[in-house]
């Protein structure tokens, strides 16, 4: 089966949205505001052995679809060779045919490796050839691939006592600018097994005996990531997450059961996790950081796909419908305090777009918009997750002052994303004005799709022109 | 920007939708059964000096639009001067394509002052002067308006103790017919801040002290309302509603409580509220009246927001899904006593669409259709939202047998709004027939979709053919 | 008004769409693999009296609708004749356009009467003498009709107490593969007023005092299911489904507490209730069965209405979003004895599809798809419904594998419904390949048709090739 139907004109359905695309969108350059990527490949330039250590061997997504269709473990994250991880990869895909794999998959195949036909089991041993022999030229290294996109900011997400300080190097290494984030879920992993790990490495051998200590030490990392250059944090609000406002007083109490005193209830963490969460809130508000909360993810599926895959192994779900009682006394405490950062809200079950969209309008008392609804994240990033997003976002938000897109991935490859996206959002404006939905105008609209694709999130999280 | 695409075909998609509309919708006349239209308006024929103060300065849709764009509160509800907010507003719409605040904007100023340019900044000054000038002639009264939409009925919203005496002049002095409704949120805020002064003027004065004189007071009211025309009630079930089936002496030791006695657990404020509710609805089916409830918004949102913009000031946002089991409680305990009153039931969140739409085939054993699926609410008035609401409407309900579409609005200029709904009715409708799914029975067709537009809700509610 | 609108072509906007139909779906036998069939009826090869009794009578969906309406209750369950509740209903059925009693309806007496006119108050009279004619041929018995349909296999609901050995002579009478499947609600209706009767039962007189003795009592039925060729189960996990972890000792303690001591409290039944389910889902999971999951009715809706028309009698609706939490833990706890079976999950509220549909994913550790997410369920089985429930398979899970449709009807006449989803479905994918969406693959893409439509239930469900 050939790639043909991946034209130029690709789910581009009308005039207007071609218009659109190849006017405004195409050539706009990327700003990845979230992703894994790794600093290190950045920094080194890496050079990929072989296709399935780009496309496969890291791949969560791909992983989760080959376990669906029953491919034995070994060949997902086992030891079996790399050459037969990439084959029973390739012999899957055009079964996948529906889900985003599919149009993720062809497109990285296509546009990176000038691929013609779909991979499949047939011509697998005829793709690893050919694209193991690509990546051995210098147009192949990581961050040749990440400039072939256009790429100009890219910001990565970091633990909070992760060294960030190479990312002014991998900026200068690579041309593009390389943001660090700070991930801050590890600070409120109170009476997690890995909690009093993370405490003598954030205390650096000293012990943290008390509430004050421990802010006071989160507050220097903070202060570390924003010397380095960050403007972004980042908390995953998992289903399940609640609010309580809590003091001072009664977080240095329960603080202190955690580290070997009474049993700590859950109602006590919920707080103790309520005022930290707070207080980090507080600093990224003042420090002008935007905050992205992460809402909805349920991590608690199976144990022994867990223990077997890791903690990001592409065995969760979308969770319940958010508490949004609970989120809502959270960013309502910190906007009492003038503390509200600009901040993303992501969901990952979709039948939440309509609250967190609205939610735009309602902590709206500023010079700014505070509260923007992110893209369609994780499992929603595909083409009905996207539309859905962009019907939620003009629906009951303002569409035309969105951030657009972020790809939210571990490689590299993933930064095609940003051309389906483009075309996704063309393809949705054209439609309109094709049914007289709107003026055809493709200037003005125009403009507006390359605000959405690219200098939205450049103004409004990197305050960059 | 020309307002050209607003053509006479606009939205119609196909022929069978232009047929539809033409032949059957178009000249239907209006009927908005529920709207926040104020009488006094009506009864003076209201000029108004200027438009900013008919179309922006009480539309709180506009403000939350112009408050995400970060604009200055000042412009919005603060002391600016109305040609300022006029401009600012103008300025902001051509951002707002997608949100529905477009089509909305440019139907009013197209429908009604003739203008063919999208309102901006550079044509603001001219459209204030334009504007302006017609709003001096007897053309643009209050009344005129009203009247160039061929409204026939139309029913405001009504605080319980407000007098509703004056609908039956105003219906004299318009030529419309105007009604009351009568909204009861009031009458169940116990331990709201605002519930002592309710119960003194409720009571003339004279204290109530038990929860039996409360209910003949009330009842009095609705006596008043009735005498005045009244045939709807109006409830917000606002998102954590809860009902538990309440004896009359239990909700009599809770009322003395609220008047002083010792502390009131929350659970015993439901319990009351659940009593005095029942014992409305009840009074409501003992009339022959449509009780409507309103479920969902969640208005606790930002403080702030709340403190500068007043209680419906336009920062709620769509709330978790319902309690479902609270709600067939309540219309259950209703239904064993046979006292269940017809009943509209409205969500702000569109992921209970189905729910909602299917408890009209539950209670469901009578000689009339007991519960409607209403109308699209409040944020969800707008392409997708109606789009979705039909679908569930004829998926899960009868569509045909459906009421239609009511404004819930403070803008006479949002009745053009009866024109995007049959419009998007039409379109929806036409589309299943050109696409095979529905005969193509234009006549049939035709005449269901004028019962939907018109009749159903004139009959169903107000009993008139 | 003809019924010329179900042409050949019906549903199939595109050449693609045609093509998959009829090179692929059109002429591949059906697997019903989940209905509320009469196995007696199949026995007997049953002729039905007149066209009541078979299109009318036992349809709780026609009823349903017929109540929306406000039709009096004699018309519909109650004394009236036969010929009068068929006219009722033809004078209801042009009324529900939209609904998919109005497509299901038309394809039926269009299919298998070869009428050509809707059924209306107009013609009642003539369809009723038509039909009843029809019907006296024994080309219109039960299982002519069934087979009709080109009927491979089909498998019945049965009550874990029934008697199923009459399965196997029903398959030789009819020359289908009829088979039973066990639904297991009554044995955890714990604290039930049907309980005791059911122990009695299933004790055969002798009475059953401890959990032991129970599950083994419940283990000899399994067992008497699986000699007559049962390789399904089934569960309705209702609106406030709720699992717990339970140990035997807990267990044994609330069974005996029920069986006449203290007073057993909710928590304690959802204990008792987790535990009988794990223990019997464990032996489903040995004896190589699937476990049918159906979640999210809620069938306590109007009392009034389930005490006229029964436990199945059309009153219920879509409740609340699942518990995931327990929907996870059960199946969490299962998949750590490696004793998950092959489960099939449907919901109710199709505001869970994108949780349910990417649970498949989670459950995934094994040499075969544990996890299927079924077909559009009950009041979700029409075209906007089927669509919804495609966009959730193919967007989070593996469309290609999944299992496509299945009736969960009492009438022989829904088995239509599988050429209304093979439509529909063809008509998905068709779409997808005509936007570019999908390579123009039509061989490959048909033979993905054919094994959602056919191949993949056989082989995942029956193991049959």
């Amino acid at each position: 089966m050939n790639l043909s139907f991946l034209s130029s004109d690709w789910l581009l359905e009308s005039k207007a949205a071609r218009d659109l695309y190849f006017g405004y969108a195409q050539d706009a350059p990327v700003v990845d505001f979230h992703n894994h990527l790794s600093v290190e490949d950045i920094l080194s330039d890496r050079r990929f052995g072989d296709i399935c250590s780009l496309w496969v061997a890291e791949d969560r997504y791909k992983h989760r679809a080959m376990r669906i269709a029953g491919m034995d473990e070994s060949l997902i994250t086992g030891d079996s060779p790399a050459h037969d991880k990439f084959v029973a990869w390739c012999s899957l895909l055009p079964r996948l045919m529906g889900n985003p794999l599919f149009h993720w998959s062809c497109l990285e195949m296509k546009r990176v490796f000038g691929i013609e036909e779909l991979p499949c089991a047939e011509n697998a041993e005829e793709l690893w050839a050919h694209c193991n022999s690509l990546l051995g030229s210098e147009k192949f290294s990581n961050n040749s691939i990440l400039r072939s996109f256009s790429t100009e900011i890219l910001t990565t997400s970091d633990d909070i006592l992760d060294d960030v300080s190479l990312h002014g190097k991998a900026s200068a290494v690579s041309g593009i600018k390389v943001r660090p984030s700070l991930r801050a879920d590890s600070a409120l992993a109170f009476g997690k097994p890995s909690f009093k790990a993370f405490l003598e490495r954030l205390g650096e051998g000293n012990p943290v005996s008390d509430i004050d200590s421990y802010c006071s030490l989160l507050l220097e990392r903070i202060s570390f990531f924003a010397a380095n250059g960050c403007r972004l944090s980042d908390h995953a609000l998992d289903s399940g997450f609640r609010f309580v406002k809590t003091t001072r007083d009664e977080a240095a109490r329960i603080f202190e059961a955690t580290l070997g005193g009474p049993a700590v209830s859950d109602a006590d963490y919920v707080a103790l996790k309520s005022y930290v969460l707070e207080f980090l809130a507080c600093e990224y508000a003042r420090r002008g950081w935007v905050m992205q909360l992460h809402i909805g993810a349920e991590r608690f599926t199976s144990s022994r796909l867990r223990a077997v895959s890791g903690a990001a192994g592409g065995y969760a779900c979308p969770g319940n419908s958010l508490d949004l009682r609970s989120l809502c006394d959270f960013l309502d405490a910190l906007d009492l305090q003038d503390c509200l950062p600009r901040t993303i809200l992501y969901t990952l079950n979709p039948s939440d777009n309509a609250i967190l969209s609205s939610l735009t309008g309602s902590f709206a008392l500023s010079r700014c918009q505070k509260i923007q609804f992110g893209p369609a994240w994780w499992y929603n990033d595909h083409l009905c997750g996207i539309t859905d997003n962009l019907d939620a976002l003009s629906s009951y938000s303002v569409l035309f002052n969105s951030i657009g897109m972020t790809t939210d991935s571990r490689s590299i490859l993933s930064f095609s994303r940003h051309e389906y996206f483009r075309r996704i959002l063309c393809n949705y404006l054209g439609g309109m004005i094709e049914k007289g939905q709107l003026p055809r105008d493709i200037e003005f609209i125009g403009e507006a799709v390359r605000d959405i694709s690219y200098r939205n999130s450049k103004r409004w999280i990197y305050n960059e022109q």
